[in-house]
């Protein structure tokens, strides 16, 4: 008899959904509600359900708690940095999720490919261009490098945001890179107008 | 009449501690009981309260519960990772980390020159050539690279474990470096036998 293996999301042991603790499946539950899916991320970092948990509570307020930043420069620079260190999985997920805040289904993939020819404002140029400083060899890094922020009209306290989604980043992708995860293959569709 | 400036920690406005919500200041009270000091990072990033507690109850949890890997493999990787990042802050204050934890006050100075040349065990070899390989263009790894993991004994947890210190320390080697975060001078002397 012929066998179907589901595609593995992770090259370490993914726990089965009814192992984990009530917290993290009432979330798993709210991921379902809102979205119609469990996020792959979800699945295979809840291998160490408290350390997830405590990741995902800083994560979340991060990247979607009123800030100074808007959901769509956050979103931008997620997929700015993630197409830099070349995540095949946050750039699935947070390409969708731009589309979503944006409702521009072309600006992900062009931010993607290179992100200095989407129409930016300055103030996103010039985040984009912070973020990718933070992304390559960050010690090169000096003061000057925050004043085209501070010319955009960028607080000290947006700018410290700025960084930690830059940075966010760099810790995401690096666990998606080095440990196989792979995104729900819904990613590619959401937020796209049907025909 | 001549005045004497402090010298900055940060290249962003640090918020006067008597101005922070009361959960950031009993925990400056913690810190200042624990080891003398509140860490210049935690004045710091606390310009954004509320960020600065939710990272901070992720990363505590991460360097310092009961887990699958030892305090000491943890700092030994937290040095590594910050030295492939040049990161002056992270250097000083987890090499002094290391010094505690380890007993061992030559260590972190030979791991941040070139951890192939520190006397280790074969698993802490494992564990530092993976950080190492997360810090650069993650995404070359492949399943490969987790063999050498396994063979030195390593379960998938403690290999979920590692990969998040060493993504971690990527994420605040960032902030560090772009934010120009100076560590506390205390660090440098901490975990030393005087004379």
């Amino acid at each position: 008899m012929e066998t179907v293996e589901a595609e593995r999301i992770a090259w370490l042991r993914v726990p089965a959904e009814e192992s984990l603790p009530e917290e993290v499946r009432a979330l798993f539950g709210k991921f379902r509600e809102k979205t119609g899916l469990v996020p792959n991320v979800a699945r295979a970092f809840a291998l160490l359900p408290e350390h997830f948990l405590r990741w995902f509570r800083y994560y979340d307020f991060l990247m979607r708690s009123e800030g100074y930043l808007s959901r769509k420069e956050r979103e931008m620079i997620a997929v700015v940095v993630s197409a830099e260190n070349r995540c095949e999985y946050c750039l699935a997920s947070h390409s969708a999720y731009l589309r979503e805040v944006s409702g521009d289904e072309t600006l992900p993939e062009v931010l993607a490919a290179n992100y200095r020819r989407a129409p930016l404002s300055p103030r996103e140029r010039a985040l984009l261009d912070f973020a990718v400083k933070v992304t390559g060899p960050s010690w090169t890094l000096g003061e000057e490098d925050l004043v085209p922020l501070r010319a955009a009209g960028l607080c000290d306290e947006a700018i410290l945001e700025a960084a930690q989604v830059a940075a966010m980043f760099n810790f995401t992708n690096r666990l998606a890179n080095a440990l196989g995860w792979k995104p729900n293959p819904e990613y590619y569709r959401l937020g796209r107008g049907g025909p």
